[in-house]
């Protein structure tokens, strides 16, 4: 147990740290702003991941301890109904106050407490709580990610968030099939470590023989698509996708911009970039995955076959692109590496829903997935912005279908 | 052949002359409005039935056809992207013209050129798209009965649709559990008879031991819900649904009213009545059947769980309730009729999704089924407006989650 | 006294039947629907307009009288809030029942009632009521005009309403200036007749000297204004009327039609029709005219402007247009007659404000057109659809500047 | 003319800094923001003054002078249709760059430039475009205060933005009538001085005998209408105010807040306070003002009656509470200080309509005025945080009905 809780020290101190890295680059404007409603200002993530140790585990378990702030519950909450009020999500943009500097004040003050705190005996609950705060910043910390990247590429002047040198990019080949045999699978986790409640309730599937993609569809194959006029023809398009391309004008993936015939799109490495046609495409929604798919004649692999067909042929190696290697945007698949690890989230086919023993915990903490298993898809695999530690092949991501400021990609499939 | 043909002559006849039973008990006033986007006005319902056999059928295959008005595939064109324009859904309510009486004269004019068309020799496309056009009508038969409950127990003088006696009501007793075994079954239409596109792809899936209820929940044990607090505990709901009870100030299920402290709600037999506390619950959300499920600590049946139950327990009998018994009521449990068909369409667990091995059919008889294969819910078994010979284990019937104008109702599950 | 008994019987006979009338050609589903929430179902003007002498004058006034139904007040009340509940406007168009018949019914009974309490003494309250109640029915005479003309022109069939013979078009010549001389005027209703509570307050004006065309504009010369880009320059319009003409797409007046090449307009005198080049330009916005003023290098008259030329040149004579012309399209000018009265209600450059000394009636009455002066401007003169009893110099018709479903037209004017 | 060049150049620098002033209380966050349309970002007002020179000044008449950045007419550009494309007024606080410090840089940088271009001989189109700019900068420092008091007021922490000493507070009296005599009066700005195009066309307007009374309304009077009911009877309401109050469930002024049975208002002059009962009402919205006024069985005045009464009674004095009395809230009335200049501006009973001569000048310009004047209303008189020399009797403000985020209030009138 002593060794554990030394862990989860320094742990928090890497993690809490890391935040903070990744919002150095912007100014104290970009942390304050909302666009659309799914984006969270920077600020407020800085905030509410703070909050989270505050209200979760020095409140309940830090005796004496002096809330910072109390108005703090009320801004910084996010959806937790059990918790209390809270700042309806589409406000948080107009908060100008607190101002960074006053929430960087809070985070030093929480993280000093949480020092002395962690210094002492841990029960398994503590323990327990502590995980799930860490795992929660390192959500938002790839969230976060999403959101400056929405904000900066929103502004006509394109700023730069960093500018480090790619690996120069290789072609794309013919993608193989990777085989998955027809056969009952077990699905869900089954270590010791930590995961989700989502991911629980171990249970069958059968599954039907059929062959993944042994890596992430390109910009080079989806501007065929484009090209091919894709947008344009509502036979590819599920019935709600074709009014969202219509009401929004749809025409390419998010973050892409076509000027003097030249495809561009806004990158956190290096701003405004032509697009690499050997990278993967990313920032394109369900339901330009699901049409590319059908136009190719191919289909989305279901969230089970994509678990099954990881355990068998993915791995975390030395190309996988996740948020340590710093990059921030996907890179070409090289050196064999199938890339179901990092670069995008890879939709699939299959609508987010509990497994069938699922059962929410109790408390707050069981808002925590559960409350949305509804009208969204499962995407698997994690990107370039998420921690490596923090990926399994049983991690179930999940948005709405039309969504798509996230690095999301695609992985085709088809039946044996 | 010549038998099937001479079948199909009279199932046109028999099914176009039950649409027209439907409306008979309406003015002409109710079959113009159009009070939400998901309603039809009922002539259009009358209209669009039969442009579909003079599309799909007389146009192609019967030589000379003359259309009896150009542009009546504009007007009665529903969703078929590949047939050409067609008015807007939320303008059909304004449509005052082409009156009734003209559309009746069209029904008149196409069912007489059919009949000439039907003693002919007919192809296999040709039988297959009258059994497609033949089971399209009976959908919107079931609609029409939809649409008609929703116009009139709009109005606040309640109109009368009918009034025909019913069986005196029974009390629901305690539900007994149906179970089913752990295994793999195999899902999907296997027969030689009619059925859609989404049945198809014959396929196998790993069920886990559970058991379902053996008949449906009934108003009184809904109102148990109701009267514990369950529309105001978001506890109980999800995300979606906890945005949608309060945008929406739900309280009850659809066609439900209060008044001087007693329960009633507007029916298609009878208008305003008390509630009946054996009949089943309907009109409810996929929302409210969920939330229902949780604060019963139980859950609702995936479709596969419930087709395999289906399969093992269910039966048309004397009791099953559907639009041949003319009640277009849900009506207690009677006589060990478990209710797997008729009287409501259960919602199921499971969202809708194509089959694995789906395939869309080509050209515009394609866009039926699978274009809508997102962000809704399955629902099986039939109702009390659903033709007897129109229902079938395998039948996947759906719809937004939030819907609940249609006979909508509940069946809860449980692991075992 | 006796004398005035006997003529508002025959009044109230001739005006009821004259609604009536209005409403013949159409069928039951005509009377049903509100496309946009400015029209109102033909079936609600007639239940309404009934509602009206009903309320205000039978039950106060007629002893013993008995409602012909309770529910009917929720129904076809418009917007008196001292009178109670009602159903919003934008439902009024699903309500099916009362049906037509039912509505029918409903005019026979208080018509019948009527006849028996005007043939008894009525006092000054009763008649002044009666007055009103004849004016009101006039107004919703001219309003239902305005409906058919919405409802049949935005059904793609463009149903006939009548086809009568127009005499043949004359050319428009060069439009003459009729002067104002500078001066105080004296604005308001000054004779013994009915008028509106918002003509009262007699008052002065200043005028400086300007001149008033004496005829209409023209469809040739608003269509010089579309031809030379006129709907594409945002330097001709108010900030919120470009945003309106972007936001709608706006190209051309209300029920104009572009095709082959050819402008059509609908009309409720022979359906579609090529537009008349020498008759007036109607169904434009004050938007529309607004801009065509100031693309003319010219502007629009003020109310009191208006008011002051109609008295010295305006008449009604054999060749005003209105209702009773039985064309409810307007028509070249003809013999002299500068059309200040008829054929198109003329907007002004006045916003719609109470007149100095302008006090509202009290009770249900007062709300009649005081709470209505805001945002809306000024228009004067009848239209083609106007009853020829129901308009004078100083009625003051309004709408909002964006609206046109109603026959609005322009008159220019300059400084002198 | 060199003495008025000297002049400029020095209220060039006094204006400009006066606009840093204010915005120093607040924070690089507190620049970016727009929680309501009708709101722009401080920073936003930094950089759109400073466009204004660098476009209609330097850009013109400055050779060889160089655009600070090529992209920041697009940022900065707030309307004007005639000077190209511009960020969308919804997506203004949305923009996190430039930063705070850019735009300091870029005024810096256009200031720098100024002074140069300013020492130069400037010719009479020169010296009327920089009079414009310097009266636009001074709007939007106005502008400013409301912004920046919607967007510290708006946030649940209510923080401060100064906290200086104000006169101790006196106890309104009665109050007492102004008359103003029957005739005929010349309205509009005849002067040699600056004035905006609105202003112009100097024209007579008739005037009924009326009175106006001699100051403002007061907190405590307001208070007397809450208290009575006056937000929740329809009587008092215009038709539009009435759907305004319920739907966005109006209760009190803008920025007030009820606690502990105790009215607060947020002030720029420390932050959340009790209402002072002596001191004028602001933030009241037409409706409001107009409501109050029927309630009270008096009227507002016309902006004509405003006029001729501040001509004969009004004075800028000791006691008037403009900008440059640093209280940024209006104060009680003192010393017979009849309150026509200064503290709020009053709303009239007159809508917003161009004065009979009016001409829009051309080009850019002419948009600065003219193309508004629709659904809005008049106001005069300037307010606590109007440049005590940026007023006249003449001065012409308007707003939509609607609104009230500016410092309006409220003077009433009544018929002799």
């Amino acid at each position: 147990m002593v060794i554990e809780e030394v862990r989860i020290k320094d742990r928090y101190t890497q993690i809490r740290k890391c935040t903070l890295k990744i919002c150095s680059p912007l100014t104290p404007e970009d942390h304050v702003v909302q666009p659309v409603v799914d984006v969270s200002p920077p600020k407020w993530h800085l905030g509410h991941t703070t909050w989270f140790f505050e209200t979760f585990l020095l409140e309940p378990f830090a005796p004496g301890y002096m809330l910072f702030n109390d108005s703090y519950g009320y801004l910084f909450n996010s959806y937790y109904e059990t918790v209390g009020a809270r700042v309806i999500r589409t406000d948080r943009g107009n908060m100008t106050r607190p101002t960074v500097q006053e929430i960087l004040d809070y985070r030093e003050y929480v993280d000093e407490k949480m020092d002395t705190f962690l210094e002492g005996p841990l029960n398994d609950k503590v323990l327990e709580l502590m995980e799930l705060g860490l795992q929660h910043e390192q959500q938002h910390q790839e969230l976060l990610f999403y959101d400056i990247k929405y904000i900066l590429g929103n502004n006509p002047l394109f700023p730069s968030y960093q500018d480090t040198a790619l690996s120069s990019a290789a072609t794309a080949g013919i993608p193989n099939y990777l085989p998955v045999e027809e056969g009952v699978y077990t699905i869900g986790y089954q270590g010791e470590g930590f995961h989700f409640d989502n991911e629980e309730g171990i249970h069958n599937v059968f599954i039907h023989g059929c062959a993944l993609q042994d890596r992430l569809i390109t910009n080079a194959e989806f501007l065929e698509f484009i090209e091919d006029g894709g947008y344009q023809d509502f036979r590819h398009w599920l019935s709600e996708a074709w009014e969202w391309v219509k009401t929004n004008n749809i025409k390419a993936p998010f973050h892409w911009h076509f000027q003097d015939n030249i495809w561009y799109h806004y990158t956190l490495n290096g701003g405004l970039k032509k697009i690499d046609p050997a990278a993967p495409v990313t920032h394109v929604s369900f339901f330009e995955a699901d049409a590319y798919a059908k136009w190719r004649g191919l289909r989305l692999p279901t969230e089970f076959e994509w678990e099954v067909a990881c355990n068998q042929y993915g791995s975390v190696n030395e190309h996988s692109n996740f948020m340590g290697s710093d990059t921030y945007t996907p890179v070409p698949q090289e050196g064999g590496n199938n890339q179901f690890y990092g670069d995008v989230w890879e939709w699939t086919a299959s609508a987010y829903r509990p497994y069938p023993y699922y059962q929410a915990p109790e408390g707050a903490v069981g808002e925590y997935n559960g409350k949305f298993m509804i009208n969204q898809m499962v995407l698997k695999g994690g990107s370039c912005a998420t921690p490596e530690d923090h990926i399994r092949s049983t991690y179930r991501n999940f948005f709405h279908p039309h969504l798509r400021w996230m690095f999301s990609g695609i992985r085709l499939a088809k039946n044996l």
